[in-house]
């Protein structure tokens, strides 16, 4: 099931996609009155998604205010997310070894996972442009990541119970100012510039998805294929991360954590190919969908 | 002016220490209905902040709900920031130092500040304990540090403008798991661990400080003095942090930016001198207080 934030006449509502993809349903519709996605995140409980599950199974006519995906504006699952992103650095082997390649580095396989953060006043929608920042960046990069949203709070989590704790999953688009990232030795600046996180485009429920998940994850820039990997190849599983980070952070309900990028971003090409205003951006994930976004001036 | 978070019966309120330091006046008692200290940075206006001045003046028994400083539960003035802290790395030359001197690496003066983000879910109150993680970390360690913290949103903000920009001071003990910061590389999870944030006792608000501040800042473990230095000693001043963060990312109303240690923490002993349940940490700075919490199991 894909429950979506979107927006009709500049309201912000909260909605099931129906399963042909061609319509959303406001939770409304199902007498739920969330306001905004954090909320269904923290309060909904079995029952209410088992009853969206079978609204998003219905005919457009039969649910009232249903709105076809063409007149609504698909927004990032959680705009304002609570607290900053946790990300994963070098989490799929082959990206390791480009990133190492690109920074004139020694490679090593982690054997600790590399967590750092993502700040985010407002992530950007899908189909929404990804500033460019020109003065900042000269190295302005992608990265499609699977991120793995939790619905309650994570303290000293065993490894064998994390899938509990997982409400769902989306896309995110890791966007990166290389130079700025590498200048500063630590990632986070050159992470958290302004709409440097595109999120979506919506969230696929955790019932359905294999755990631990094994999609198919690509990304393109103007419609060449740039990665081309699946989650299958994470060197530190969510399990892992969650049951990791939870021995000594509390990870509330709404954390969101990004899980890394493969190979195949501007930067592990020779010469790098970094992204230019005017390129189009599209992460898909298998399952969940793809993330598409222009970058603009 | 000293604003400050503080407890009667659990119930939070927000207040004005007096100039005498004894006893501390309720914001409601001149008429204001701020919640939280977060209302307060976003909303107070600088007649009402000669109001509170006017106020602090006075003797308490012209001062209704006025208490003595013994009668109150002193709280981080902002117990649950909106977002991760930003913090400085190495923005004192003495510490860049020890810490290379630490980590086995050669020794060179950062050119680029080097920022990275600390996670908060709580804030660590003034007297409370420090958790040691022991089963995460024998490497726990102090760090005195002024923070700045924003009263509007920052864009593009030129160096002479920056102080504008700055609500007041605090103090914050930047508590690190040493083997967990190097570890995983990027610095964020041995930076983040719950506990780790104690902050206070109190906002010193800019007007009583002078720009740049130019304060004496040390800390003592178990009374013995170990870090004393002073914040003319920034390799990185806040007026280039805010400027250089600002063309990049929207820093909010509210943000808290820690400006990083000077030498003399447990690492930059040899041999090193980490943290124990049971041992004291005092933060000192000249002008705004000391912060003091226990190391606790």
């Amino acid at each position: 099931m894909k429950l979506l934030t979107y927006a009709i006449n500049k309201k912000e509502l909260t909605g099931v996609l129906n399963r042909e993809g061609t319509f959303v349903y406001p939770l409304s519709a199902a007498g739920m009155e969330y306001r905004t996605m954090k909320e269904v995140i923290r309060e909904i409980g079995p029952s209410e998604l088992e009853l969206l599950d079978h609204i998003s199974g219905l005919p457009p006519y039969e649910v009232s205010n249903a709105a076809p995906l063409e007149d609504i504006k698909i927004m990032a699952p959680i705009p304002v997310p609570d607290q900053d992103i946790i990300c994963l650095g070098i989490n799929y082997l082959a990206h390791a070894e480009e990133s190492a390649r690109f920074k004139k580095e020694a490679f090593s396989k982690p054997d600790q996972a590399v967590y750092f953060s993502k700040r985010v006043n407002r992530a950007t929608d899908p189909g929404d442009g990804i500033p460019s920042h020109k003065e900042l960046t000269s190295q302005l990069d992608y990265e499609a990541e699977l991120a793995v949203i939790l619905k309650k709070d994570a303290k000293d989590v065993a490894l064998e119970d994390v899938e509990d704790y997982i409400f769902g999953y989306t896309i995110m688009n890791d966007v990166s100012a290389r130079e700025v990232q590498t200048a500063h030795r630590q990632w986070y600046f050159g992470k958290s510039l302004d709409g440097f996180t595109p999120l979506g485009p919506w969230i696929v429920t955790a019932d359905s998805v294999e755990f631990p998940p094994k999609l198919k994850i690509q990304s393109w820039v103007n419609g060449e294929l740039r990665q081309d990997s699946n989650t299958d190849q994470f060197i530190h599983g969510i399990a892992e991360v969650v049951s990791e980070l939870s021995r000594g952070m509390t990870l509330k309900a709404g954390t969101i954590i990004a899980t890394g990028t493969p190979a195949g971003v501007g930067m592990g090409f020779d010469p790098p190919r970094f992204l230019k205003p005017g390129d189009v951006v599209e992460c898909m994930i298998e399952g969940i969908g793809t993330l598409k976004n222009p970058v603009v001036e």
